[in-house]
């Protein structure tokens, strides 16, 4: 409900935004919601379409002065409801800051602003035989700004690493509208804090990203050899991973698919799909050394009872990945989904998968779950309501259950979020990872980048 | 001097800590020193030689409570003085927290106390096959704990990475004593704000680290190719060395020494060396495409007019890295140096070498320079005093001629520092580099930590 005092925001808003702010109810009702299947009961008050960084600096001047909350948004293709945005509150979005500014391909490095979204960012590269390596799911719709703000991760960072070891510089409006710069364009430097760092993964708390400064790859050449394999438990499976990371190669992907997940994919793809096992393992190998690399993994699964299917052949290899390509898909048809995101040390794998079965049994639920098996990421699939169904509303037995499943990976020694973020979902759960001194210690730091705490207040904390 | 206050301080630290309360001249007088050539007039009040994590919250609990600055300190090979210890401070040494707590071979991480020196840990880590990334040319005698505080780089880094990427998780106590663990044990995780990051590199300033979970590789199997090549001037290497990076290959090593250097070190050898020319580039590679990397080096290297020898056999290697090795005996026998540590994006190296060169020129001075020409980091070493010399503190004409050092490194986008840190050496640059606004942001982060200010003052800021 617009009140006095926020129509007089608007108001200074448009006088300083023009066209930019954006009132029209079509366009904030979808602000109110992300991709984690959450929302929030009532739209924003506007919307600020930035077109540069000046208009940034301008909303966040006058938010601060009026003491307004601002929700941060990229693409708004996030799972823990970090960009949601709800009544009284401004989103600004750096969507439509999206221009390539310089890729040098000496240094390897790229300038970019926040709204680019990492596939055409990394479409762009591939004209210069480079490769923006951090690779979320959702590559194709989510923005390279968001991917910062998350620390994405994605099936390739047990070798290529996450967002964070990419970034070497940012641009940053902070709430008072201080335009700051941190990092730099060399690739290594060490000159006072590491407030790069910070801003990576502080989920649009300490400040909106404007621009970024990031490292680039060159495209890993030659052949990519894929790896599918049949394991008939998931405890097998679990174990057959771990032989992997034990042998010391770093397969680029290696996934895991349990038994919940495989019947879902096989009900998705019908007849296309002949499992040879219960659960699914796929692996792939890339690099100068990936046949040989390859034979390893092949060995390792394969002495840990898998039956394996490897190749190097595009189209064989595809057929390989469509298993793992289908299954959210599979999921989503089974019903509504809370995607979890769990990570352990990846000797823990079979440990977690145990922990997952016992909640199923527990609370009568079928949990499909996927892993990075590689870094020892599980993404949990807590279905609910009817198949085709469109409820979003995750109900509250199925949190009670989400809650074991973070207590389980605790005590193995991980995490509550390997990629996700924390964002309004899971911030019951912060003080219990990171303690209550902890979290007061990240609430102090907070409050020294935005002493009016207008920053995507409610979230993380 | 010891006034009362510092007495009855003293009094509490030696009920609280016993013998590891040390206040001994012979041993308080090396703390005023490390590895820069800098050191404070006067020598500290006590040194605690701390056994446990229960003396560093002890000894931190009562310096707090009484606003006693505290240094802490590892082996003491900082290169900017970091470590350094003056009047009525107390210096904390975590060098006797020296044990390997956990290596865990399938997750490919190890928990250690921070005391342990870098080589020794790896030594250990041998025995499983891994290996600790970091490599800071003093790895020998260097602390892990003290490769975290500084985020140590090295001799690797642009194929491996620096110190950063290979920490999981520390522990940490506060200035107040409080224990605080940050970070986790996985491979991902991004549950609220990075502070491992954030300590590492905070040179002593947010916490004293007394625990790390750290990532370690499989060591890289397979014959290290080294490559030797000559130049006629640093211009033409430091184009080969930009080429080299154009190629897409990344070497393990890519190191320069200029006409100084080179000059320096023939002195040192005498008739063992037989130059093929007045600037030398060494370069190794290694991992399972060792053979055609090295290769694709060698070509480079070759085509921008270097005269090039390259081998995979391991005494041959040698001889090619003696070269490099002798580097440091050999500029310390010109006089007193200061060791400088500008980075710039690595197309900007021949850019570097000419600013350094304008430098000596204007200056009149002798500045062998030797870079990791991988990732663009410098260190021009200030040579001053006479040769065999052993004056150490800097004289002003040096600082001067060392600030047109900083300003060219800024202004070809790199940073002051790429591995040493500020310490007391460089503080007087931070806003230059920074800005004012960013130093006050990162003192405001610092007094979260640290109300009292009572951890390494005057140092970085």
């Amino acid at each position: 409900m617009i009140t006095d005092a926020p129509q007089r925001v608007l108001d200074e808003l448009t006088r300083a935004l023009g066209p930019a702010l954006v009132t029209d109810p079509a366009a904030l009702a979808p602000l109110r919601a992300d991709r984690s299947g959450h929302s929030s009961p009532a739209a924003p008050l506007a919307l600020v379409e930035a077109r540069s960084v000046e208009d940034v600096q301008a909303t966040l001047r006058i938010a601060n002065a009026h003491g307004v909350p601002v929700v941060p948004r990229g693409a708004g293709t996030g799972l823990a409801g970090g960009a949601i945005a709800g009544e009284d509150e401004l989103v600004l979005s750096t969507l439509a800051m999206n221009r390539i500014l310089e890729v040098d391909p000496v240094d390897e490095i790229a300038v970019v602003e926040p709204g680019i979204l990492n596939g055409a960012f990394n479409d762009a590269l591939a004209e210069h035989g480079l490769w923006f390596a951090p690779d979320p799911a959702s590559r194709a719709i989510s923005t390279v700004g968001g991917n910062i703000a998350t620390n994405a991760g994605g099936l390739l960072c047990a070798k290529y690493g996450v967002t964070r070891e990419a970034v070497l510089g940012l641009d940053v409006v902070l709430a008072d509208g201080t335009l700051l710069r941190v990092g730099r364009r060399s690739l290594k430097g060490v000159t006072g804090l590491d407030l790069t760092g910070l801003f990576v993964g502080s989920e649009g708390t300490l400040g909106v990203i404007v621009g970024a400064t990031v490292r680039v790859r060159p495209r890993v050449s030659g052949a990519i050899a894929t790896i599918g394999a049949w394991f008939p438990d998931v405890h097998s499976a679990a174990s057959a991973c771990t032989a992997v990371g034990a042998t010391r190669v770093r397969p680029a992907v290696l996934e895991l698919m349990d038994a919940a997940s495989l019947a879902a994919i096989a009900g998705y793809l019908g007849p296309q799909l002949e499992p040879k096992g219960a659960v699914y393992v796929l692996a792939q190998a890339d690099g100068p050394a990936a046949a040989s690399e390859a034979d390893t993994i092949a060995d390792a699964l394969r002495a840990s009872g898998g039956i394996v299917e490897a190749t190097t052949d595009a189209a064989e290899g595809e057929r390989l990945l469509a298993v793992r390509r289908s299954a959210h898909p599979a999921y989503a048809a089974l019903g509504s989904t809370l995607i979890e995101d769990v990570c352990v040390p990846r000797s823990k794998l079979a440990a977690m998968f145990d922990a997952i079965g016992d909640i199923e049994r527990r609370y009568g639920l079928t949990i499909p779950t996927l892993a990075h098996a590689g870094d020892g990421n599980l993404h949990p699939n807590f279905i609910f309501g009817e198949p085709g169904s469109v409820t979003t509303e995750v109900p509250e037995e199925i949190w009670r259950a989400a809650d074991d499943l973070f207590r389980s990976a605790l005590q193995l020694g991980g995490t509550l979020t390997g990629e996700h973020g924390v964002g309004i979902l899971k911030k019951r759960w912060l003080a219990d990872e990171l303690g209550e001194r902890q979290v007061d210690l990240q609430r102090d730091l907070r409050r020294v980048f935005d002493p009016r705490g207008i920053l995507n207040p409610g979230k993380v904390f």
